[in-house]
């Protein structure tokens, strides 16, 4: 977390902690949205939006995913962060493997743009960020809605026909979205972040809870909402794929891997082997942030070796109802 | 470890690291024997000898399931000490669940048994501990070596008809005991106390090629040395039976569990369900000591939930060549 705390920009690996030692997690404060409405402040438009992420981070990977999915490759362009994030909060280091400079600004530092965006800001430097170059500022820099804004606001300019939010859908996706957050999603950071024994306890039965559910789920249908790959199987997706590899041991989510999962494990290599999301998985740099950056839960920071997962292995959902948005030949994902 | 250091005992959790980052175990130092012999200085007798044991450690744990599958139980006593080190080492808390009193001398602390055996004593204070309480002494704190005063020296005081070292397996078990010492023993610790990456890596890699060695191996035959139960199995049982639990998550030895090996999970299982394995095994004493006693790898102290394990689940293994040493109702194993 970096906050503007009197005067001075503070990282804290557990972003806050309550007095029962279990995890907050902070609100995001830029809420704007871009809107296909020629009456709208923010209106999609090819080369007008940067997206900042971190490969690390499953909320921005969230963003990148979508981007992918709908062909928004050249439209939206996009800033990497080094996954290492110190008391300085994220940085830019082109140097780095997989890492970019800051494409609009040039900052050496992404707090840098939050301030440039608001000079009264005091809220958490996080990831994603969707930057707008018109007006020069940050519209929104909540995964859930960036991710609704390019699948359903960029159509115009979007090359690929996929619909992730399709009519119909719509309800159980957003109930699903909502469902997965707090076990799911952000349990595993309950888990992890949690500094009592009695949080970390509920997290744990929480998230795997959770996971036993939709497995069961997922073994009646290909996806979360049913045949249609929609928003909902992108926010598991980014949670699952960091999973056996990050949140089991450093965030002691350890009852069981999902590769051990009759149908999680399966859907998740039939997510992966889907066009548009395997190009934005760069394990190396989600395994280089979580074990370097907490070292309230890591000490040494030494990077666990975790298992070998065969995301290419034959996944066999395609025998379920549904099918891919995409075959591999139309898709195009490349940052 | 705990060393007389400038007149004060020093605990520290990773005993000692070299330069390298890498974990150095030191050396035990009481190195007498009991000997079956009338002229030997230490002779089998009941009730002259007790054992000082923690049910969370390793070593500790291959005495106890010696004496068991021996059936010295009325012959060798036992103390328990707190599964909890802090600085001050091992400690007598027999309020606690599972723990006792000094049996012997009532001492508070384990390091009192060390000064009384020896006023310069600057060694570590470690468990087990045999104590002739004839001499007044430590005989010897090495596990292996009590592991095999227990099994071949005492059998003229020994209630069942069990020899774990038998003659044409000898060299076999010698072998075995020292090969899988190093890399699967104490490489648990190597991985989980390393400071710095490249010996952890180095620990985990030897770590599971022999894991993933005596997996083929246990394809072929129901134990270690062949088809005889041995030591070298109680050598292998007190580190597999820890593994998911702790060493997988706590010591970061992730790249599998134990019980998603073919045969390493049904041999563990073999031998837990062997008589005078599973009354040894107190899971709450081996979770509360690994995840409380070392801040420098857990700073939270929070004991991770890990995976539900079934150790009496069928194992299947009677099939293959070899039988267990004791039938269920011939065995006797309690503290």
């Amino acid at each position: 977390m970096n906050m503007l705390v009197d005067g001075e920009w503070r990282t804290d690996a557990s972003e806050s902690n309550s007095d029962d030692g279990s995890f907050q997690r902070q609100e995001t404060t830029f809420r704007d949205r871009v809107r296909d409405d020629p009456d709208a402040e923010f209106q999609p438009e090819v080369g007008r939006y940067h997206l900042y992420v971190s490969y690390a981070c499953p909320w921005a990977h969230r963003t990148l995913i979508t981007r992918a999915l709908k062909g928004l490759e050249d439209a939206v362009s996009v800033s990497v962060v080094d996954p290492y994030r110190d008391e300085d909060g994220w940085q830019f280091t082109p140097e780095k493997e997989g890492c970019t400079r800051d494409h609009v600004h040039g900052a050496d530092y992404l707090r840098e743009l939050y301030v440039r965006a608001d000079p009264d800001a005091t809220c958490r430097v996080t990831v994603p960020v969707l930057w707008d170059t018109e007006r020069d500022t940050i519209v929104n820099n909540e995964s859930k809605e960036i991710m609704r804004m390019l699948d359903t606001e960029f159509d115009s300019i979007a090359t690929n026909d996929v619909d992730l939010y399709p009519e119909g859908y719509r309800e159980e996706v957003d109930r699903i979205i909502d469902e997965i957050y707090e076990p799911i999603n952000n349990g595993v950071y309950r888990a992890g972040f949690a500094t009592e024994q009695e949080p970390y306890d509920k997290a744990v039965d929480d998230l795997f809870a959770a996971l036993d559910r939709w497995d069961d789920v997922l073994g009646e249908q290909r996806y979360l909402a049913g045949d249609r790959l929609t928003e909902a199987d992108i926010a598991m997706f980014t949670t699952l794929v960091r999973f056996d590899t990050v949140y089991h041991t450093h965030f002691m989510c350890n009852v069981q891997y999902v590769r051990e999962y009759e149908n999680l494990w399966p859907y998740l290599r039939d997510l992966y082997q889907t066009p548009g999301f395997s190009e934005t998985v760069r394990m190396d740099h989600i395994k280089e942030h979580y074990y370097t950056t907490h070292p309230d839960v890591n000490p040494n920071r030494l990077v666990a070796r975790g298992p070998d997962l065969d995301f290419e292995a034959p996944h066999g959902r395609d025998e379920l109802p549904g099918e891919a948005p995409l075959s591999a030949a139309s898709a195009g994902a490349d940052d």
